[in-house]
């Protein structure tokens, strides 16, 4: 068969525009709102999309925020992820269920146990994107002072996968016989407890639910550190990358494709899907009209704020006149990938930005962006496709749900035309359907 | 308004009958069947119950079972509580979604952060059951060899149940403006930081998800100890308790509500609903054959293993034909509830009982049990409901889905005809329907 686009959209609150609550055809509300992610989903899967993804945060976002600004941007509440996917599962039958769990905070045992529990109930279509938590507010809600160090979160992170996986593998296939006539249930031999003694984790296992239907749930990854990349060569199913520039995006992949091989996997069971945005209308015109009106609503103090907390930089440090180049010296505890995001929008620009600046492209864009007709979106997603940049795309959109709505409705069929996309969901599971 | 039965059910596994699996109308992979779950809400509520209740422990149910007997019996795996719940949210609209999470092993973010979803996506239907983990292979399954020592388990309890109240109360309900033109999504002085720091927990907050639709969602509590029952008196909305006779429900419903009112509280709010269960036939006749039906199928080895591991009692140390009196003249970290459940059963027997005796009892029953017609069933519940014993029942059947179908269709409209249950919900809340 022919290699195919894969796609998914990130419900992350109402879309990544720091001020996309303001926008008309926004319910202000949809953060908390289980119908606002119901529709969204249900729209991804009529349009077959493989994946709807959560991201997470386990704090409210308001470290760097001045008391005057606080409460202006959107995303700083919602649900939490796994509650929120189990309760799309029943009505949606095809479309995968992607949520971050941080090791950070939470126990191997009940990752491996939540994530089995979705598996079960979505018949197959759970997925975890594993991630270290990096802000100390998140720290703080959890009885500690202060984040752990980057080298220890990641090599603690290492070892929660490994738990969570070795849990998952309690139960072989047909261990529960469930014969009524002799009275097993269960065949004891077919169990394997864990027994797992390390540095940051005991768990003795087994794991309290039933091998799940896709055997293991699928395992996400967004990592863009060496570290990072070592462990998503290792377990990730599906790697989320924050491009900055092509270039770089085919560097991104063909090195993961590389350290797939290496580690004794199937290059292509390791599917790259860059974060990435589009802003499509029937004509180019429209499209640019459309991304203008969303550029109007955002104050530049709320940019600032907004950019700073993404990125775990002190961005608010500097004067908004400041250059970006003078921020981007020092050292930081922050995320790699945000970084890197903030130096790449002044790579695109061409000249040196200023805070200001680079701040309010960062919160309006939130990831790069591809802006056109139908055509011309198609042929953009195409050429990153088939230039071995990226395997498909993790939409982060300005705004939910217009976007995905104007997405499933007039570049879908475009890729279906193309022999790009699919026509038919390939089978029952999610790991079915990336592979499909 | 005329006081009325409350009723729920509790769908753990496929029933309390430790072979339940193995009677004819009970799929015996249901215990991690998603369907199955829905059947049993739906049923529950259309016949207008309460609540439905998932209890939960987290480990395999492993010890004290000797080798030959491992595999042998149901309700050792099944889904993580609050992910099932929310996966039964959507498609009801009235009904209660109550489940335990212990706060051993969770942190009191992460409750207050599930449950506070919960709330939202079922528009105000979640209730916790608080309860302490109180077995070794719990402990090992998240990094501790032994489990907590009783007194400590329950001071770190009544300080996490503190956090968890305290977290809910971040937001005022009008905190989020979400006004378009002035830029304000949420009032930052409406906004409650906890910054508790305690024996056991520190939580700065606030929470990150806004205020729910029932401001907090209702509290369970089934201590039957005398430090369970002071905290009960303080936090429980609903009491769960596990009688052995009329005397003693009769005691301790006296005993709490006097409790309930010396802390402040309207007695009436702290409902009170014990643990049985009933087993209905269109005749007595019937009724009783179904119950001789169901004792057959259990073997004594299992017998007296379930009731060790439900006791947390080392029922298997002492010979089959040892007196249940030689067993429980020791001491034991377990369950204060299921010993006296013990202890009952031989009260009701009125005659010294060995342990398999015992052991087979509590095995095919569970809980106390009232058989017969739907008019002598409902005679009993309108006696233990008039008599100050109770407020309503949690219905913990042998055998589920078969139980909740028979009652629902014998039973309640029997109770309806007395005026002893609603005809229809009273309001949008689980708050609103235990009030109304």
């Amino acid at each position: 068969m022919t290699r195919q686009i894969k796609l998914g959209v990130s419900m992350r609150g109402l879309g990544y525009h720091a001020s996309a609550w303001r926008l008309d055809g926004v319910p202000p509300d949809g953060d908390t709102s289980y119908e606002f992610y119901q529709h969204i989903t249900k729209t991804a899967e009529r349009a077959l999309f493989d994946l709807v993804f959560l991201a997470d945060y386990v704090a409210l976002k308001a470290h760097n925020v001045p008391a005057g600004y606080f409460g202006r941007t959107t995303g700083m509440v919602g649900l939490e992820p796994v509650t929120l996917l189990s309760a799309l599962a029943p009505n949606t039958r095809n479309i995968g269920l992607a949520a971050t769990v941080s090791t950070t905070f939470q126990s191997p045992y009940h990752i491996a146990r939540t994530f089995a529990s979705l598996d079960h109930i979505s018949h197959g279509r759970a997925a975890w994107n594993m991630v270290t938590s990096f802000q100390d507010e998140e720290a703080q809600n959890f009885g500690d002072d202060e984040i752990l160090e980057k080298a220890s979160r990641y090599e603690r992170a290492a070892e929660a996968v490994e738990v969570v996986s070795g849990l998952w593998d309690s139960w072989d296939d047909d261990a529960f016989v469930m014969d009524r006539n002799s009275g097993v249930y269960f065949d004891p031999a077919r169990m394997h407890k864990l027994n797992h003694k390390g540095k940051y984790f005991s768990s003795a296992g087994p794991l309290n639910v039933p091998r799940t239907p896709q055997g293991r749930p699928i395992i996400m990854q967004a990592g863009a550190s060496e570290r990072g990349r070592r462990f998503a060569a290792q377990f990730g199913e599906v790697l989320f990358t924050l491009p900055q520039s092509l270039r770089q995006m085919q560097d991104f992949y063909a090195d993961m494709k590389r350290r797939a091989a290496a580690a004794g996997r199937d290059p292509d069971d390791c599917k790259i899907l860059p974060g990435i945005s589009v802003v499509v209308g029937e004509t180019e015109q429209i499209a640019r009209e459309r991304l203008a009106y969303a550029e109007e609503l955002l104050d530049d103090d709320v940019a600032i704020e907004w950019a700073a907390a993404s990125t775990g930089t002190d961005l608010k440090a500097f004067p908004p006149d400041a250059t970006l180049e003078s921020v981007l010296g020092g050292s930081h505890e922050g995320s790699v990938s945000y970084l890197e995001r903030l130096q790449a929008i002044q790579q695109d620009a061409g000249r040196p930005l200023t805070v200001l600046e680079a701040a309010r492209h960062f919160c309006v864009h939130g990831f790069p962006v591809v802006v056109g007709s139908p055509e011309q979106v198609a042929d953009e997603l195409q050429g990153m496709f088939e230039s071995g940049a990226a395997d498909g795309f993790v939409f982060h959109w300005q705004v939910i749900p217009g976007s995905v709505e104007d997405f499933a409705r007039m570049v879908v069929p475009v890729l279906q035309e193309r022999g790009l996309f699919r026509t038919e969901y390939p089978g029952a599971t999610l790991r079915d359907t990336l592979r499909g």
